[in-house]
């Protein structure tokens, strides 16, 4: 972790800034491996400052390295927070985010301060995966694949959507998930036409197509993966969307190497969409980076400037949702190698493999 | 929703406000019914306008109810947030929260608007729960209580923290629960001592104090559940803290009455456990509220000014936790009727329960 806030502390530096406080509890584990903690104040030349509730000053003082700790009541905060600005004499602080009305009390409070948010330099970093965060990733990839195969085994007409994703679940937990990395989708029949569907007492019907969307979290960092199942052999146009989506998939994965443009990358996948005819039905981007959280830099996007480099996770998921009918997609969380791609979800993606 | 709208329209007058934007999530949920949505515009005398992303159209138009829906790309979204307050002629405008850098976008584009952050009136709304509501929770916290049980009924030594919050998640989600309401907690041993402690592999000693903390989402609403379970017959201590914390909370549950202040009932627990001696053990507030969000108002703490009234819903929670040792904490989820209070969770809290 000191590398970490080392390297945090030169680029605040080299932005003309004096001081950096990180209150967004991913951001604050990153930087000194605590779950706990409220906000770290880092600056050029001082030992960085976690300042944490009484609440959890335990297990904030058992996990953060490479810091110094101290508590704070409701009542003590603002003035915890306001000296140690002052002690180290800093006027130009970057922040990555804080309620606006503490901030607007912080800047009562330090009048000669000037407050900027700027995530930019963070997410640089964060973007960036290590050996360590690499093999968290990795396992929690495992994790979902397990998963995602437990919940298939139980496929069922007449089973609902909580059964199956209760499986999925149970299987990721019982071998080393501590939580879900995000809400699991299990949309069936029409549901599958909503990205975000959640989960409810559906029934599965014959014919109904089914996106399970689920991810682990393991040590804090986050898997998600995105598979499609067919209830019933499939109908032509079942299988011609399934065929699209999956050759977008494809065609996207191939071209996610370090340097690639994350606006081409997803221009691959929609190409492939739009010429079946799907284009208007693709109504999201190829994908989002995965970490520490679920939703992260870099967009794959048409609306991304940025370019992948070796050591980025992202997820490459296409979609094509029919309202009323239903929807395919189908996603991988992938690794960025020097070498290439390099898939840390596994499941089968096979139409043969998809029905039940 | 439509009553709940109207008397949001009423409130935002009575305030002096012309516009109110709803962004949050579970604000949306509540106006609403929807899962999707982005920014909720309600104004005295119009329709309100919910203001969706593109991706969550089709979900968003399916449930939501008493408001307008539109559609909005990345492009646009500031585009048609100013339009629809110019187009109600709005001034004064409230809000729940923004984020700050899209709060400043449109704070330039309407420089003529000014933009309040007033989270009050709808906690206000949100506090009391409704008979609907109050259905849904009760199915929560049944099915925290199931997952308890499971949980229970694979306690052993040897067992690891993941491998019973998998038991936990399994029975809740396997009997309708869409998620879980929060990350789990499942802290032994030395763990126990951390309020916060997440899951992790450490298996299960003879001597552990065992705090498990979890909670299930159903229909969108929350339950929060807490049993400490002791592995191997207590020594005197161990028993001395369970007793103490099991009478704090009862003695507050006691006290859990319409009108009742916050800041009391919060001392009638506090005193128990400082008689004992623990005092500065008690690191948290008795309780919070519960509802949509597993943290909301009603405070149930010393800094609290509020008073509870029939149809909230808060934790009862009192806990002592000791740093390296162990710790105890006994929380249901409790909701305020006419008569008194009225427990959502309803699993054993007797000490004998807890032994195994």
């Amino acid at each position: 972790m000191a590398n970490r806030i080392a390297k945090l502390a030169d680029k605040i530096a080299e932005c003309g800034l004096d001081a950096y406080v990180a209150s967004r509890s991913p951001n604050i584990r990153y930087y000194t491996g605590s779950i706990g903690g409220s906000h770290l104040i880092v600056t050029p030349d001082r030992d960085p400052l976690l300042l944490v509730s009484v609440l959890d000053e335990n297990v904030t003082k058992d996990q953060a390295s490479d810091c110094t700790v101290d508590t704070y009541t409701p009542a003590s905060l603002l003035e915890r927070f306001a000296d140690a600005l002052r002690e180290s004499h800093s006027v130009r602080v970057g922040f990555d985010d804080l309620p606006l009305q503490l901030l607007a009390r912080i800047r009562r409070r330090l009048p000669e301060v000037c407050f900027t948010q700027n995530q930019e330099e963070v997410w640089q970093q964060r973007m960036v995966k290590d050996a360590g965060e690499i093999r968290l990733m990795s396992e929690a990839g495992r994790l979902a694949d397990v998963a995602m195969q437990a919940l298939k085994d139980k496929l069922a007409i007449g089973a609902t959507e909580y059964e199956l994703a209760a499986e999925a679940s149970y299987a990721m937990m019982r071998e080393g998930a501590e939580a879900h990395s995000f809400e699991f989708t299990v949309g069936s029949g029409p549901r599958s036409a909503y990205p975000h569907a959640s989960v409810t007492d559906r029934k599965i019907t014959r014919g109904d197509l089914i996106v399970v969307d689920i991810g682990a979290t393991h040590g804090g960092y986050c898997s998600d993966i995105t598979r499609t199942f067919v209830a019933g052999k499939p109908d032509g146009k079942k299988a011609t969307i399934y065929d699209v989506v999956l050759r977008s998939h494809e065609a996207a994965f191939g071209e996610m190497k370090p340097g690639a443009g994350c606006r081409e990358v997803d221009g691959v996948s929609r190409r492939i969409i739009e010429e079946a005819g799907y284009g208007t039905n693709y109504t999201h981007s190829l994908g989002h980076g995965v970490g520490l959280e679920i939703h992260e830099p870099p967009s794959v996007s048409q609306r991304s400037a940025e370019r992948l480099e070796a050591g980025n996770v992202v997820s490459d998921e296409p979609g094509v949702y029919i309202h009323g009918y239903g929807g395919v997609r189908i996603e991988d969380t992938v690794l960025l190698t020097p070498k290439g791609p390099r898939r840390l979800t596994n499941f089968p993606r096979e139409l043969e493999n998809a029905v039940f």
